[in-house]
This record gives structure tokens, sequence and C-alpha cells, in this order.
């Protein structure tokens, strides 16, 4: 388990028991498949979004196993994508271990995140949970679908929107957020304000944690970091603090030294051109205005000891110093 | 419209109606996803699992729009799987027209067969459709999963069992054909005994349906299915003809001639020991006692002016003199 929760040590418990419910849904006659999905799930994830679901559905009736079942849907959907991702990306590592595609071969890359696609609606439509949440939770796959699309569309594109950036993450991070929130409310029976309120906590987490995620790409001076920049600029996926940075009086210097073959060389002068542009910083200002507004809304929520469960790990997810 | 339904005008315009629904439920902000997708609907696929799922619904109370949306699912599934498929065999044609991995890149066809995927869950939750539908109809595509994954992992075996090569094409294709004879009659509300009577007739279509085609690769002399033969030893997927070949005094040498770089050559020569063999004759025996059951247990089914129908449907699919 990550040491992430180290200081919520019941939320840890209870993750450790939605561990064990993906693993008991891992099952297959395939060793190779099994074995495949016991690594992904053992890989040391924070399991942030069952983490959501469980803390949301707090404020209603809490059903243990029901809501256990459907934090280990939401994380086993959330591991789907991931493989998927990995096809595209042809990553050799995620969270430092080999990924399925590049250990096992892209057949089954593909088909295991198909089968952990069936198997989520499969324990969706086993057990009692409504109509409502199978169809925002196939929504919520859906919007990832679009936002990766989308994030594929503007690929090289130095002339991407701000507006469309947004609607990349959205659709990339904070819907499955947002979907882990409301999810959790609705199905223990929250009334339909609480489960939206939730469900806003959930996208701004997202929208914030996302932004800051791609402007650690330039903060950073550590050599992965480094690496992980040089990655997304290769493949031409532009983010905020580069596309504020084009924006600037040195953008059309900056837009001049993109390409899809940059040295090592290159991709440090890029970083520092887009430090020194102030686009990092301007990133760091749209981050804090989500988490600003993700914390109002936390405060909103109704009192409850979840409540500070949630802005703790809000401060710690997203508050952090940046 | 495929010309294979000329001779049922009634089913033909039903699955225009069905065509209709997927290209309803195609629709998306992004351009390029709905024109593949309209692509891929309108590429003149027989729409044999549509078909299916409408004429076994017919022995119960047939509500037109719910079971052509059913209809509509079925097929977007198969299209779903059918898109991922060619990621894996970087197929660049299907049904003569380009795969959408080949026109539009390896992303958009990860992302439109899991956006497919997820449209389909919603579809079906959307409706009124019972859970054991939904349950049924995820258990069969992980049995597609489960057909692929096992196909994988023995490429390049030629010493597969008959047994493993009938689990193989159980997933591949008979699992879909048998869960769409039984969702119709399913949704119709047909009694379970009915259900199991129908989706064992498409188990069997389905297993007849695969052994000839494996066996028309190898019976074929038209360069288009030496081509496909030649593909698939390529790729190591060894079918019956061959399995059984290899079983015959002359196993050793053919045996001796499989590797993955073969040449056109090699191919063809190939083709000739397995036929010599009687490897295809075989194979051909097994068809006809799947297609002998099917028949059978389609005699078996209560009268209705359906049945007469899927006799005929079956008798087109494999029947024919192969």
């Amino acid at each position: 388990m990550s040491a992430f929760w180290k200081d919520f040590p019941e939320l840890n418990n209870e993750l450790q028991l939605v561990r064990d419910e993906i693993l008991k849904h891992s099952q297959s006659s395939d060793a190779g498949f099994e074995q495949a999905l016991t690594e992904m799930a053992g890989s040391g994830g924070k399991m942030l979004r069952p983490a959501f679901l469980m803390l949301s559905a707090r404020f209603g009736t809490y059903e243990p196993q029901k809501i256990r079942t459907l934090a280990a849907v939401i994380e086993m959907l959330h591991m789907a994508t991931l493989v998927h991702d990995d096809i595209v990306d042809d990553s050799r590592l995620r969270r430092g271990i080999e990924t399925v595609q590049s250990k096992y071969g892209k057949d089954y890359a593909v088909y295991l995140g198909d089968w952990l696609f069936c198997q989520c609606f499969m324990m969706l439509s086993s057990h009692d949970y409504t109509r409502e949440n199978l169809q925002d939770i196939s929504k919520a796959i859906m919007k990832i679908c679009m936002g990766e699309i989308r994030q594929f569309n503007f690929r090289y594109n130095a002339h991407m929107s701000f507006k469309n950036y947004l609607k990349v993450i959205s659709g990339k991070t904070a819907a499955l957020f947002a979907m882990s929130f409301y999810a959790g409310a609705f199905e223990a029976g929250c009334d339909v304000k609480l489960c939206k309120a939730l469900g806003k906590i959930g996208h701004d987490i997202g929208m914030a944690f996302q932004v800051v995620d791609d402007l650690l790409d330039y903060n950073g001076d550590s050599e992965k970091l480094g690496k992980s920049a040089q990655r997304d600029l290769q493949r031409g996926f532009y983010t905020l603090p580069l596309l504020y940075a084009l924006e600037t009086p040195g953008g059309e210097a900056i837009e001049a030294k993109l390409a899809s073959d940059l040295s090592e060389e290159d991709v440090q002068s890029l970083l520092t051109m887009v430090r020194e542009s102030g686009g990092v910083a301007r990133a760091k200002k749209l981050a804090d205005r989500y988490t600003t507004r993700a914390m109002a809304r936390i405060k909103a929520l109704p009192e409850h000891e979840a409540k500070a469960t949630i802005r703790q790990l809000a401060e710690r997810l997203i508050g952090r110093d940046h």
C-alpha cells in the first residue's frame, strides 16, 4: 500500500479490502492474465478514486460491501484505461513496473483492458446498483476516451486554446474524479444536491491535480521530471505552462524550437524558456484557483467526520507547495 | 446493405432500422470519431448477430424499439471487438475498407473501441433491459477476450489440442452468436428453456461457421483465400485442418515446414500438403456435425414463422457446399 495513506489509517485499511475485492474479481482461467492483473493491482498506485468514492459514500447510508465493490469497479475502470493508454504511448514502465503491453505484448494489453471493462459492467449489473450509476459511470469513461482523442487531435498544435486544454484534462482526469465522488454519495442514497456538490469537488480536485502534474514537469529539475516533460513534448502534448509561455513576447522563439525530434538539450532549453516566460507561475495560479474553489466547496459540505478527511486529502493532493 | 439478405426482405428492412439506430448512437463531438463509426456501420458487414437476436425475439413478445436497440448494441459490441482485433493484427483492411487503426491511427482505434463498449453499456442501462442480460452480455464479451488470449497463447504451437482449438473458436465466434440468440429470446420474455435452446443453436451455428471459415482458407485456391491462410500461418494461428494434418503420417514433414517467415511458395506447398493429408476433409466432417446438430435443434423449436427463417439462414451460412 502506498505510503501516501499513512496518516489515514482507517481509509488505508478500507482500501486494502478494496484491493482484495479487485484481486477476487481478477481471477481468470488464463494464468498470465491473472498475473498481469495481480501485478497491476499491487503496483502501489494511490487508489485515489476508490478513496474518494468511499469518503463521499459516508455522507449517506454506508453499506460496506456494496460500496467496497463499487470502489473496486472504479479502480478497475481506471486500470483498464491505463492499460490501454500504455498501448497508445508504447510505454515501457508505469509506476516503476513494466507495463502490460511491454511485458505481455500488445495483444494482452488490448484484451486485458477490454476484459476489465466487461468485468466492471458485470460487477455493476450483478449488484443492486442503480441504473443511473451504471449510465453515469459509462458516460464518465466515454468522456475519458473523448479527452484522449482530443489530446491526440491537438498534438503539435502550438495554437491549442486554453479552453481545449481544459477540456482535455477535464476528460483525462477530472471526469473520473468527479464520478468517484458522485457515485459514492449517490449509491449511499444521498440527495441529488449533495451528490452534485461532491461531484463538483471531485471535478475541481481533478482539474487542480492535473494542472499541478503538468506544471511539475516544467518546474522540477530532477532527471525523472525532465524525462516526463521530454516525452510529452516529443509526442506533441503541449500542456498549460507551455501554452501560456507561447502567448508571451518570447512565444515565437519558443514555438520555433518545438519539433517532434527534440534532443535532451533542446528540451532543457525549452523548460528554461517556459519557466522564464512566467508560464509555470501562471499555471500555478490556475491550479490555485481550482484548489481554492475545491476548498470552498468542501467547507460548504454538511458537517460530518468525512468532511475533515476530504479536506486533509485535498490539501495533501493539491494544496502542496508546488 | 449486404446482398446476403436479398431473400429475406423483411429482415433486411429491420436490419436497416438497426443500422439507423447504430448511427444515432454514434454521434460524437469529434468529427473524425463519428466518421470512423459511420464508415464502420456502413461497411457492408452482414449484421448476422442482430439478425439472430431479432429472429429469436420473435418467439416471445416482440417490442420493436426495445429489440432494435438491443440488436444495435450486439452489433456495436461486435464492432468494438473488430476495431481492437485490427490493432492486435496491425490489419490494413477489413471488409475491403481501410481499418480504423490504419486510417486514423492506433490511438483512435483503442479509444474508439473503448468508447463503443461504454456506449453499449450506457444503452443497456438506459433501457429497461433485465440485469441478467446485462450480465450475460458482459460475460460473452469476456469470453471473446479469453478466446483471443487463448489463440495468442497457442501461437506457433503445432501440438495445440483439438479441445483447445474448439475453446478458441467457441470464444472468438460462438459465444457472441449464442448470446445474440439467447438475449433476444430472453428480452422478449421467452421461458428459460426456450432461451437456452436458442442459445445452443447460436453456439452450434457459430462453431460450424468458424470451422468452415477456417477450412475455406485451405480449400479455396483463389488468391484472396491463399492470402488469408498465409497470414494466419505466419502469425502462428494454426487452425483445424492443419492440426488434423499434423496428426497424420505426413505430419512431421508438415511440422518441419512451419515457421514464422513463410514465403508464398512455402504457404502454397503447406496448403497442398494439408489438403492431401485429408485434414480439410476431416475438418469438413466436424463442421457437418455441428451443422447437423444445429439443424436438429432448430427442428425441435416450437412451431413459429421465425423457425423457417432461422433454418433457411442456417442453411445459407453453414449448410453451403464447402
